[in-house]
């Protein structure tokens, strides 16, 4: 879906990395589904390539954009393979993540959960066919993150700046962890302020999506402290503008285009920005409206029409937009900085309009 | 619990290597709870340690021995912090366990999922409670194994036998996650037969129990390939008796000594070697009302007692503990054929009888 569009757009050199990419992935499950004396990681190893299919392929972009910050030369095949990593690192995150919210669809297709209660043994009655499939999608996304740490050591393996780069990736599982259990316990408690989910989502998704990737990279290239800095300046606004968007999609976007349901958010009592500027500018009868809609279940077409419609009348779309547009803003100036050789800064704009710029 | 019982019959030995294991796995946590900048991160760390509190150390103590197949001096952290490493694999895989399984106790306490929605935001409705307490236990449990993980390389750190252990590491992960997954398959399709069941329990319990660990200690000390073979002939046996026994006493144990539910494994529909052997002996009419009970959610207290007297009206009972003394006489037979040092031996000999002699 998303992929149709960035492809579109997106230069040789980004083709050249997501083919590499694609190809570690493509060679280490294959390895995996013949590899293994037990026949249930053949089938794992499929479920998870299919999962694969339609990703933006965006963490291993920005960890080669972030190898060219530290080297002249050309990406060598390990940084393509640590990018494959983060690709089942999030693999991981959103299968489980899915499982969480309960969501229907991803990356237009059923969830692996969904997927999963289809298989289920027929014999089951319905409520255990559903916890099969919850349960054997925890099983996946458990097998996702082993995996994911296989691949990055098999990058690493005998690279001098390893270490640096290991202690990275620790930092960014676990954060990634911690935010979405602050997000779980944000879920519900529609109301939480601005910066509180600002910070949310800087653990949950802006860092893990481009500053630990960019970071990652460059650090294996051993790019100076200085630049590695800059790339978290350049990264955790960009990362925020790309989570911004992301809300706005969840509750704007065409299904058929973001590959998912576009009531999960508000089903959820997602706590976003989006909802947050809503209700702090709502009237006491949009408060209450909305209230009432966001959390619940049962909430239909209709539903998310009266939500959309109160959202932009609050101001609160415009707001959100308007905090894109600053974040878009100061992640292009730090290009500006001087901190980045010209090659990679012109790639690192272009990321720019991708990630902010997402077709509604 | 069952920690009271080895702890009373273990050598000196074995209570260094514990207190070692512990020393190493508080450090961690520790180091954890101060840390990070996410202050969920401190709140898991606390709760995985007082899970990890009442665990047996059984896997630190066969890669301690393991090290000591290889090696004549005395194991160094790097032996005890591998150990830690497993005991937090271990932690990971029994908390996706009990959700998976919905148990309520574990180590006689609730369950992770169980104190995750006690803890729950009050505001929450009760299924939303239940919910939010799943959600948490499977991120405990994810960051659960990628501290384990991160354990694992630091205590491999400029190991000159380090790849050998990691791919054994990967390896066992890949099995037990499919072992799991052999296992939920199964589950509710009574009848399985006994040769497939025992399959399962080879990747899910067995081989990561006593076969893995024994053999990534005795990796780290560069044993021989021979050594390391031998090993598998005597955990595999031995790990197999070790469930076997557990599928005993999850029937008919008392749930004060050994932290769990005694209908688990009844009201999940389990498939075990007990239940298979109990099935293939039974009269139609045992038949019946074995089937009629086992997987059944609302088993009380009477069906339970029913289950037993069937099972051993059936000589199931009797047929498994000879399948315990088989295994273990194959794992003691192992012992005396030279492949090993004594003073090892000697150890790997006692162990041979608090795995498969635990108390009813």
């Amino acid at each position: 879906m998303i992929t149709q569009k960035l492809t579109a757009t997106a230069s040789a050199d980004d083709a050249r990395v997501r083919e590499a990419v694609d190809g570690e992935l493509r060679r280490f499950l294959a390895r995996k589904k013949q590899g293994s004396r037990c026949s249930e990681t053949a089938f794992f190893a499929e479920m998870i390539q299919q999962f694969l299919e339609g990703g933006k392929r965006l963490r291993p972009l920005f960890c080669s954009i972030g190898w060219s910050l530290g080297s002249p030369e050309a990406a060598p095949q390990a940084v393509h393979r640590l990018g494959a990593a983060l690709e089942l690192f999030h693999a991981f995150a959103l299968i489980h993540d899915d499982i969480m919210d309960e969501s229907p669809m991803r990356r237009g297709r059923p969830t692996v959960h969904r997927l999963l209660t289809a298989d289920a043994p027929a014999a089951l009655p319905e409520a255990r066919r559903q916890r099969y499939g919850t349960n054997s999608a925890i099983l996946v996304g458990d097998l996702a993150l082993v995996w994911s740490g296989e691949l990055l050591l098999d990058s690493l393996a005998g690279h001098v700046h390893a270490p640096a780069v290991l202690d990275l990736v620790s930092t960014m599982r676990e954060e990634l962890v911690a935010g979405q259990f602050r997000d779980l316990r944000a879920t519900g408690s529609a109301g939480e302020n601005v910066e509180s989910v600002l910070e949310t989502i800087r653990f949950k998704t802006a860092t893990y999506t481009i500053d630990y990737p960019l970071r990652l990279g460059a650090t294996l290239a051993n790019a100076p402290a200085s630049t590695v800095a800059a790339c978290s300046d350049y990264a955790v606004p960009l990362g925020e503008a790309f989570q911004l968007r992301d809300d706005l999609l969840g509750l704007f976007g065409d299904p058929r285009r973001t590959g998912k349901s576009a009531t999960d958010d508000l089903r959820e009592g997602k706590a976003t920005v989006l909802m947050s500027c809503a209700l702090s500018s709502a009237t006491p009868r949009q408060r209450r409206q909305l209230c009432a809609l966001v959390g619940n279940e049962t909430v239909d077409d209709e539903g998310v029409a009266t939500v959309r419609r109160i959202v932009r009348e609050t101001g609160a779309v415009a707001a959100v937009e308007q905090m894109i547009l600053d974040r878009r803003d100061q992640a292009l100036a730090v290009l500006e900085c001087g901190a980045f050789p010209a090659q990679p800064r012109g790639a690192l704009r272009e990321l720019v309009f991708q990630v902010t710029d997402r077709f509604m």
